[in-house]
């Protein structure tokens, strides 16, 4: 499926954190697609409507942003532009469930891609007392369960990403066993999946298939990264990640994205 | 010319994107100069007046910082200091259009470095139904004619990058056809071009030469990078760029940038 | 002591440039402590309660950044949270003098690590002519003297990083002649190193100590990172760098960290 999207290089519009939108750009770029980030007002109406997907990630929202995000994801759904929410630390503080709780009710997504604690977070099952460094672990809750009840509830498809990623959506699920745990120890791997992830959907295919592949295709390029990288240390891991991406093929995530689909 | 650079490491103001800023900095210590970000309204004047260029990039503009990019570039003129402009999306939206007519009608600069696209905004001549991810190619407008017009129109040396770059000022045409696609495969190279840049005509040599010395460092930057890290994918790929530029010398430019002044 | 670290995995939130904030996330992982990042003032009250250090950086101030960083601040001093201090510029410019001024008023600092113009502002004895990219040398004032007198003047642990780092705390006072010239090729070291001590210090062990353990662990990195990658460039420098800190024991610190305490 990546081989669709570098032949249809989807333009990606992203409103994003700053702390690892190069990472968003570089891995978009990487699997063929096209990053755009603006995040203004005055800007993201114009910017979205020449764009095939929106990527809103939550990670370091302020006031000036999260209007942004709401007037860029209702003229996204009105243009019928797909809409990816990356839930940066749903569940952590009041004001970062307000802005989800707003960016529901206000838009229509078409995936939603989190942890389980901010996935939980949505499903209204999250502990409050937790903190975003302390992630919800699988004898918490049942991320197959979480993402059912997630897709349910929005409409979209709903991906969990943990040791064993989920994507649900109207009682399909995928599951995905690749990846790998150095992926923790550098930042921006959940946001660079998102970004990844709307230029698998920009490609105007299937959601719930392209999230399933982009979610493989990033898991492959950990296994991959890890194999070449891995004992060098996290700085040389990160970098192979990106080079894995960039040389990622349908094959390889065949042989190495450990894809099930029931 | 590159000496010159790190013989004054002239400090470099940027008022740019949060996407490359990282690489941006970099990239001007790799060549030898000194990066400084600021772009509040209360420290720019401050800070642009113990700098020897100031570099205003537009990519993630918002009306707090091109308050800040008008308020820095006027008192750089006064204090004759150069200005590099950066119009990132000139074209693709009518914010980003607006903030470049106000920027031109506002500050005098000393260059302003686009893509065919970008420029061709600026000299009028853009088709407004293309978007950032369609770059206008030599088919849709001739580089030379536009960077000349462009030059004419602004007082600013012109440069266009593409897949051969164009520098135009006073009728003088400086053409460099060093470079690699691979460049186009990460985020930034046009950011850290125009910061570089930024370096280079803060030593206060001549801004048309200096200009074209600096997208020759690049350009060779890019084929060192290629012919070291180009199989091994695009992470690898960027950090021997930042490698290559770190290790430049006028002589590696002389013998790989490819560079032509007629 | 990076043993602690790993062992406890502080979260460390960061209220931080966004030229070096990625490198700062990277860097907090690479020692074993967890990052966040949260700058609006909806958000940081609720995040800090949840942190076990703060770390305010004001290297890309702004009004809306500035009122957060003293709302997190005061709120983390009320909850015996460790705070440290980065004073980007400080001397350089009015408003981040006022800045520094009113943060110093405002908040209890456990550390505050800058270079030696910096830490001179704070110490009262800076010279206002000189820019950022010309600090002050040893000639001009004796980093012994500044540390002492800014860690009497504010209680908190004064750590000034240069050729040789000091910290300094009631009259205690370590010094640190590890670290490589090639540090100051790439940037944000300063900034990566006050997010790692952020993470050291989170750990609830002796601030004094743990600032020159978290300095030396920095400094031994930068002399593994240019054995191994100096040669290479400034962009294989910056990932050897954090390869390093990925791979930082209490081993490595003790033989090559160079850390002397009296």
């Amino acid at each position: 499926m990546i081989s669709v999207v570098r032949d249809k290089c989807p333009l990606v519009h992203c409103i994003t954190n700053y702390v690892t939108v190069n990472d968003v750009a570089n891995a978009i770029l990487a699997v063929g697609a096209s990053p755009i980030m603006s995040d203004d007002i005055s800007d993201v109406r114009d910017i979205v409507s020449i764009s095939q997907a929106l990527v809103i990630n939550i990670g370091t929202l302020n006031k000036r942003t999260v209007e942004s995000m709401i007037a860029a994801g209702t003229a996204a759904n009105s243009l019928s532009i797909p809409v990816v929410l990356d839930p940066v630390g749903a569940g952590a503080s009041p004001y970062r469930n307000r802005t989800v709780d707003e960016l529901l009710e206000s838009v229509r997504f078409s995936v939603i891609r989190g942890n389980l604690s901010e996935m939980a977070y949505i499903n209204g099952s999250a502990s409050r007392t937790k903190g975003v460094d302390s992630s919800m672990t699988e004898a918490d809750a049942d991320p197959v369960k979480v993402a059912l009840a997630v897709s349910e509830k929005t409409g979209a498809v709903a991906a969990i990403t943990g040791r064993i990623d989920t994507v649900a959506k109207d009682g399909r699920v995928a599951r995905i066993s690749s990846g790998h745990a150095d992926m923790g120890r550098i930042t921006g791997t959940g946001c660079m999946l998102s970004g990844v992830i709307g230029g698998f959907v920009g490609t105007g295919e299937d959601p719930f298939i392209m999230t399933a592949n982009a979610i493989a295709a990033m898991g492959a390029a950990g296994l991959i990264a890890h194999d070449k990288a891995g004992a060098l240390g996290t700085g040389s891991f990160r970098v192979a990640l990106i080079d894995a991406l960039s040389t990622m093929t349908d094959e390889i995530i065949n042989e190495r994205g450990q894809l099930e689909i029931n």
